[in-house]
């Protein structure tokens, strides 16, 4: 049985907002990660800077109302999950993809920090993320973790000995960023076959269309791309081609989880985890035709230690993980 | 400028050994990671456990004598460097590849500190590798660090925040075992593709030696091939035949490099570190031909925060890395 992962004490309670692409969320976060005076509202990422302060100042003052309201203490800190790449110790967002141009560079630690009164600590979603699953999910008691999310996007976080693996200015963890088809599609980010333009939301979405733009037969494909229209695809209009047989869409589906798989066998030898969790919204969807796969795979090739310690686990935590991760988040620092 | 890596206290002198395919080697390590009586002989590891413990003994015990006669103080540890996967824990070899059979679940550690009467350190030649590269050489000062080294095999070990990536047992760091092409060759690990599969000089020979199977038009190669029958070619002859223009034996050398600069990128934004320093033979042949395009790639490919920070650099300890990396090995002990 390994160590637990070594815990820095922790400050309590925390705030918590939790900035994503589709909604805003706030919440109270006590010594235990239960959340209190919860609020969910739209997310204002798209509107810029300004916007975004305003709707977070806003809320997340409503949500420390209502914990007062509740007899909670008052919270100590301010805990904030943002899209990456960011800058967690200037409090500065970078270039987050798809978002308003006003936010690129902004400094929105800063700018909530002192909107609130409160020291405030800012890092990606996704270290957020492994940094709640390892206090309170499904790597509690584990020393070594890492975390990807298979959603629009693939990302991900990774603890090792107990303590978040940051590398230069907090960037290391981009798991959707391996190599797993050095001749395959062209990613976002320009290289060729990295896992995310493989097996995320995005890539799956673009796969299709891809095909669809060649004269290859893919009746059920080309009948519901025609349904959607002019929206474009998504992986879910994917799937369901692919569930009513359509071959060509079967096929970019089991090249999504054989790419996962691989590149899962590439995580478990580089790390040595005790787990691997999966989340995000592809992952929820669907389950263990994705986990399984590449727990097979993680049996089959990788190195002997490796495979015999690590399991690979769906993500405990739920929508909450943003919001629950801020706790160990303002206990972390940076 | 980032801090530098975090060192514990060391003790020194260390007494020093470097197990490795080829030699033995030993010497003793000063704190300030200058070696002598340096002496090394022939690897006894091909026959068998009680040959490596009484060819090592005693070698290392002409080294502490002559070490005496030079003056210095006695050797306070002995650092071990040996082929992986091992069990740093118990002192084990675990099953490396090429190995004797007895020396598999053989407790190297113990046996050769109890014929010594000295505390051991045991660990794989990688990671002892980064410890020497991150304390007195090509990573000095720097806190986030992967050394890769491309040989027959692929092997590496990571620092990140100034710590060695340990994981489970610590057998994190197997970079040659992470997949660049997933419907590609077959590893020795049994997945496809991997970087060691594409890219160490085990892997370039296999797949000369595959395209020879096969009636591909080849007569550079085939006539190299023939020249060393009955010994089979190895990377240096695909080189040699690629060099005289040999379309085939310029695919392979052409598609390792590729291989190797894809992986580069993955390391690059998995872990963010300032340096990835590459040894190994065919790193050291090679030269700026494998390093120049894996520069290239991070540049266009990889995260902005990652391109900036990270250089790609050769090692600087060349053959001592063995052995100057007892001193670190003994300090962090498990």
């Amino acid at each position: 049985m390994p160590a637990p992962a070594q815990q820095p004490s922790r400050p309590a309670p925390v705030l918590a907002l939790d900035l994503g692409g589709t909604h805003l969320r706030t919440a109270v976060v006590d010594a235990q990660g239960a959340l209190t005076a919860r609020r969910r509202t739209r997310s204002p990422i798209s509107q810029g800077a300004a916007a975004v302060v305003e709707a977070a100042t806003r809320q997340l003052d409503e949500t420390r109302v209502a914990h007062r309201a509740t007899g909670g203490e008052p919270p100590v800190a301010l805990g904030i999950s943002a899209p990456g790449p960011l800058d967690p110790v200037s409090g500065r967002l970078i270039d987050p993809p798809n978002l308003h141009h006003s936010l690129h560079g902004f400094a929105l630690g800063p700018a909530l920090g002192d909107a609130l009164s409160l020291p405030w600590s800012l890092d990606r979603d996704t270290n957020v993320a492994v940094l709640a699953e390892s206090r309170f999910g499904a790597g509690a008691g584990f020393p070594d973790l890492v975390y990807v999310t298979v959603s629009t996007g693939i990302g991900g976080g990774i603890i090792t000995s107990g303590r978040l693996l940051t590398g230069g200015q907090r960037a290391a963890g981009e798991v959707g960023h391996i190599s797993v088809d050095m001749d395959g599609p062209i990613c976002g980010c320009g290289a060729r076959g990295h896992l995310e333009r493989l097996s995320s939301g995005t890539g799956i979405a673009r796969s299709a269309h891809e095909a669809l733009d060649t004269d290859v037969h893919a009746p059920v494909l080309r009948a519901i791309a025609a349904r959607e229209a002019p929206r474009p695809l998504e992986a879910v209009h994917v799937d369901e081609a692919a569930t009513a047989g359509d071959a060509v869409a079967l096929d970019i589906i089991a090249r999504a989880i054989r790419a996962f798989a691989a590149a899962i066998v590439s995580i478990a030898n580089l790390f040595a985890p005790d787990r691997i969790i999966v989340g995000g919204g592809i992952a929820i969807a669907w389950g263990d035709r994705l986990l399984q796969p590449a727990r097979d795979a993680v049996e089959a090739h990788a190195f002997r230690v490796q495979a015999a310690r690590v399991r690979i686990v769906p993500a405990a935590l739920g929508d909450d993980v943003g919001l629950i991760g801020a706790l160990p988040l303002v206990a972390f620092g940076v």
